[in-house]
């Protein structure tokens, strides 16, 4: 099958498919999801297929089905289908027989344009323009239009539209049968209740119809769905214009605190009024207008590559890290595939701090300080978990939905291939490193934006109290005569129930180093905080045992050919040879061979760890260990996870091997705008976005943070003539404009000096700085 | 559009369909239903379409979604969907070429058989042949065969199939995921329990391939689905077999009754390897031999006609009425759409007694019994609903669902035209007359078998404590110095909240009628079952009352042109032309010009109402009143329920409109079989399969049963030369054989003397006697 993803040679800004194959649609569902950070909707098209996976959903609306699942984000009544027959039969591209075919989604604006001509068997043509978008100016609005123009003979369309409440999560319902109501014969109002965490949806539509002749209309209640009925006709020649416009508001939505459901439905009945009365291209213009002030003209990035879609990529990562983020509101956080999917319920992971966080720090801090309030609040499930657990202080769930929910990660997995039960998912109770995660993500953003005023209210209370969750987690080996952290889940989730895995063991040290700095830090420095924390946490007593164990944490040294193991038995399991699964279309084929047991028991790593803990913590490791650690964990990588890709990448630009980072950097653009057309159904590859622009910033552009100094090390790939991009210091933004050559770094805002590091030197920039790098 | 359906005319038992059509998938997934009673599935085809309804239900075991709804039969875990692709491409006869296409149900065996041959662009042609059935003789299995044959080219297939619980009632799910185990590899079993019944459903399944090339496998467990993949080939000329068998066992089934969930599911297990061993032929005799033993030669009907499709209409109903028929379990009714569709929630009307019943009375007695034991089992729901509205004794529920429940009618229904509001659905509490209707079948059941054990046991305590009821809803009329029964809904229910409709008070009295005399016969004769009924039920007192209220009951007499009122005020709406609607082809179109409030205002019948009196209780009125009441309800009677047709069909044949009759015949065997392809989509009409029986036997065989006494008046419209058919007469098997000229009554089997009336003569016959027409 030849893939149909198209990168628009004309324009940065569009994504196109050119050709409709059914088989594909959940690919185009996901990648032209649209959205504003308050809902997110599937590119799904309106008239329905088989195959189809509609999904609405709106950021932070948990609910959990029943006692055996987890909550999770619920698919909304949907707000978006239409049914239309031409000349009483239904619209269905996989039927009749279509031309000039275009589906495209302008990034820039947010808006869908679907164009194409429609031909009848007695040779009547039409053509049809459907476009729509989700309003970042107006968070809660949706507009949509089609245009249908008669080419050739007199047609006569039916449109079934209005709101439809039978649509599930896979089968599960979370809502009780909305209420329905009709206001001045056309506003369709649907209110549905979630059915455990009692949240109301309040959707509210209106249609307006012109060119139409003849037309008549009827509304219709069905079981869980309103519809307005329209009949009218086309002449020759002539375009009928169909618009929908709607909105959503819920109960859970921090502007409506504290109203009644009925105060809603009124809002939002007078929201539509007026937004029927601006129309679709002024409501577009606003958005359009949004997008360039929220995101575009923000820290913008270009790229002078040979590569066309390299530029194409960075914008369709900013965009989709843009419709997922629910920066209006701190107390939710990023799904893992964002809110384009059911995949991962809407759950946070540590994605959201190693991949996706980096971004908004430097581009948008503001938006990054939300995520990790998120932490802050969600401090009280982590206690929960703790002492859930027998252990003290903090401890982050490894699958956080809403704040006080705690750990979230269902219990029970797919089915093991050799005795047919569902497998356990011990990433819950285990994949421990989550906690350290969150305190890099509070570390890096501090000492990227200098908010001081963040640390001193939520940074220093999160990280203590990890801290304090780390002392307790430790075991004391009598045998080694030292801690350690043994029946863990590292980053590599192909090894379950592993001893001393690096990366955790590294990063919970290191959590527990901060905190003793902290504690030394506050106690000279601001005894006020530091009393208030202190009497919170019990300060003093557990500085006494990080202090005590700090130093006896066991740390996975390398080895004799430098190799960092990965956990206590790695080194000394099984290798196979993974290129066939490797170069395999699918990802995971390696399972349809060996369980996980067995997999478990090789030399076989999902995604970086060893890996990914040397390029988090790249001044702890020579360049020769770094180059040992790359040579032998990369061939035993599958890159399984979409979480790989990018590290590696940087990473390996980081090595300088900057023609292996480039490909790795197309396999992990690819993973989404690529050419594997079922990866994405499930939802976007969130960490994958975050990633892009790593392997842009931090790869390439070399920027890092080095004990609270900022490092440029520029290098291009072969392909790339130009890299421009900003990143935020302490406030400051600098703009970096990278050629082979040589880059320059420019304040463009504020008037600090910013001190940078490159290669070991230092240097002050007020205004801009050029430095040769051959 | 030219419909579909096809009566095969070399063969009475088969249905046909002859091309594909989309559009009619619900059709054909109602009129092909299968099932045995216990369980009925709609007639689906393997690979899925959009638009279809894929259901499958369990005969009683409901379920409430959420307190805002009322308990329904939930749409279980589906068995019968395969998603099918050659050579990659999924199956679907709405994109391919497809050449002799045929799908056809045969009738006396229960199995349905899709045939094509399916052509792909690259030349190559495969012919695929699907059969399947439920079984007859094992009640908990379905048995699946699909046949792939390569015509042309060599062929790859692939085969998704397994159990797939993603399924919802219009978007109600009731249950949580299920626990799903795959035993040696291949028996798939996934056991899901309702939210609030808390029945566990055990669905077990199993696959056999043979003859396929290069087979391959793997199972893949997704959310609520469990899945077989299977990939083959198949080279020209060679025929791939696949087979799947499979089971469902519930924790409601009477014969697990006391068993654990683990017990059940090894039960299903074991049965399921049996099965299999078996195979699909040996299945099919079986079940076929029980379809001939339980229904088909069970008093069998054989008409003579010029029209081919009457004898192929009585076969298609009495299929209909045992797939849907739970008679191997007294706490269960039919529902008003069968097994074979959402529509009306499995609930139990009084279509049972009124329209269905009187087929199992004449003609399995056992079944009928079963039937009316379900009332006497919901006695005690009866009492809730009469407590709950301030009245005593029995009060039937409008609707019935599991015994206990009482009333199940839902309170909202479709939105109004007007406001736009949803209406309220006033039956469950004013539509009353279910309670006598109740009566009316026992009696009749009574009467027709003389079962004394079912009277003494059951019959008399309904009897009494409805009387109970009736007595206690009488309303004393100061002014008119009578009983009347105001605020009801009669038959017809386009007249809401009317006083003193006919067919309710008439039936209220005759109630009571029928108590007073059992209360005098009891205390003559039945001394010990007096005094144990009396006791229960408080008759003496009760008695007291009816004597002084029965003659004082108000009963709409007819007026000077010999028009009984049909209620109070019917006589003085407004008559308006209803000839549009009545030769619309769609039902219910009056609505989408008027309101429920206006209709109500005008002389409009939904259905026959005092026209049914006149059918059910002949001997009370005259011939001449018959025809004055006929000539005026008829022409204002939209006939927009099923029950509706098939009274005035029968009541045309006794006052000897034999043309009108067989007309009206016509239209009420099309209601399922006929060109309407969408009338069925939420099931086939149960009521109007019972009808059919009626209008043959009791329209024109002429039989009824007149104050305990057996008539037989046959009469047959001009397409029929013979009619004959058999009824059960006191345990005797009567067979008779109508024609023109003359009508023979032959004694079967039995050896009693029955006596039967024929114009006014007494007969006696115990070996056969002619009697002449003319």
């Amino acid at each position: 099958m030849k893939p149909s993803i198209k990168i628009n040679e004309e324009s940065k800004w569009i994504i196109e498919e050119t050709y409709f194959n059914q088989e594909w649609l959940g690919k185009y569902e996901s990648i032209m999801c649209q959205g504003n950070g308050y809902m997110g909707i599937r590119g799904t098209t309106e008239e329905p297929y088989l195959g189809e996976t509609r999904n609405t959903f709106v950021a932070g609306t948990f609910n959990k089905f029943d006692e055996n699942e987890v909550t999770e984000l619920p698919n909304i009544p949907d707000l978006i289908q239409m049914t239309i027959k031409v000349n009483d039969k239904a619209l269905d591209l996989s039927k009749g027989e279509v031309s000039q075919y275009k589906r495209s989604l302008n990034l820039k604006t947010g808006e869908i344009i679907r164009e194409f001509h429609y031909h009848l068997e007695d040779d009547s043509e039409l053509a049809f323009r459907f476009s729509r978008f989700v309003s970042m100016d107006q968070k809660h609005v949706i507009s949509q239009k089609v245009e249908i123009t008669s080419v050739k003979g007199n047609n006569r369309i039916g449109i079934d539209s209005g709101i439809n409440g039978q649509l599930t999560n896979s089968g599960s319902q979370h809502f009780s049968e909305g209420a329905k109501h009709l206001f001045e014969g056309k506003y369709i109002q649907m209110t549905s209740e979630t059915s455990q965490s009692n949240i109301s949806m309040v959707e509210t539509t209106v249609h307006e119809i012109s060119n139409a002749a003849n037309l008549s209309s009827r509304i219709e209640m069905r079981r869980r769905q309103v519809f307005n009925k329209y009949w009218f006709e086309v002449a020759q020649g002539e375009t009928a214009v169909f618009e929908k416009f709607s909105n959503i508001h819920t109960t859970r939505d921090k502007e409506h605190e504290g109203k009644s459901v009925e105060d809603i439905e009124k809002h939002g009945l007078e929201e539509l009024v007026a937004v029927l009365a601006s129309g679709y291209d002024t409501l577009l213009t606003n958005s359009a207008k949004a997008w360039d002030k929220e995101v575009w003209s923000v820290a913008p990035i270009t790229i002078t590559s040979k590569d066309h879609e390299d530029q194409v990529a960075i914008n369709f990562a900013k965009y989709h890290l843009h419709v997922m983020t629910p920066a209006h509101d701190n107390r939710m956080n990023i799904g893992a595939k964002g809110l384009s999917g059911e995949g991962y319920k809407g759950h946070t992971f540590w994605d959201t701090e190693i991949f996706m966080l980096p971004y908004f720090t430097y581009t948008h801090p503001e938006i990054a300080k939300s995520l990790l309030e998120f932490r802050y609040l969600g401090l009280e499930g982590a206690h929960k978990k703790a002492s859930g657990n027998n252990y003290e202080g903090a401890q982050f769930p490894w699958e956080a939905a809403w704040i006080e929910d705690g750990e979230t990660t269902p219990v029970w997995g797919a089915a093991d291939i050799v005795t047919g039960k569902a497998t356990k998912i011990w990433s819950g109770f285990i994949e421990q490193h989550i906690t350290s995660d969150v305190v890099y993500g509070v570390n890096q953003y501090v000492e990227a934006t200098g908010d001081k005023e963040f640390l001193e209210t939520k940074g220093y209370e999160i990280i203590l109290d990890t801290a304090k969750f780390w002392s307790s987690r430790l075991e004391w080996s009598e045998e080694d005569s030292n801690y350690q952290i043994t029946d863990v889940i590292g980053p590599d989730e192909y090894k379950e129930h592993v001893d001393n895995n690096a990366f955790t063991n590294y990063t919970a040290k290191w959590n527990i180093q901060k905190a003793i700095h902290i504690y030394e830090e506050l106690k000279e420095n601001n005894v006020e905080k530091f009393n208030e924390l202190n009497t919170k946490l019990d300060l003093d007593r557990v500085y006494a045992d990080w202090l005590d164990r700090v130093d006896k944490i066991f740390i996975p040294a390398p080895n004799e050919d430098g190799i960092i193991p990965q956990d206590d038995t790695y080194l000394s399991k099984k290798i196979i040879d993974l290129v066939p699964y490797k170069e395999d279309e699918q990802v995971g084929t390696l399972f349809h061979e060996y369980n996980l047991e067995q997999v478990n028991d090789m030399q076989v790593t999902k995604q970086a760890d060893v890996l990914l803990l040397i390029y988090l913590f790249e001044n702890l490791f020579s360049k020769e260990i770094k180059l040992d650690n790359w040579n032998y964990y990369e061939p035993k990588t599958m890159h399984d996870s979409s979480l790989s890709l990018s590290t590696h990448s940087a990473l390996a630009a980081d090595l300088g091997e900057l023609d292996l980072s480039y490909q790795l950097f197309k396999e992990a653009i690819h993973i989404d705008m690529g050419p594997h057309m079922t990866s994405s159904d499930e939802g976007i590859h969130a960490a994958s976005l975050g990633g892009i622009w790593q392997m842009i910033v931090f790869g390439y552009g070399g920027v890092r943070v080095l004990d609270g100094q900022l490092r440029i090390e520029p290098h291009l790939p072969e392909n790339w003539d130009n890299l421009v991009f900003s990143i935020f210091w302490h406030g400051t933004e600098l703009k970096v404009t990278v050629t082979k050559e040589a880059f320059e770094v420019e304040v463009i805002s504020g008037e600090k000096e910013v001190t940078f590091d490159h290669k070991g030197e230092q240097y002050s920039v007020t205004d801009k700085q050029v430095i040769k790098l051959i």
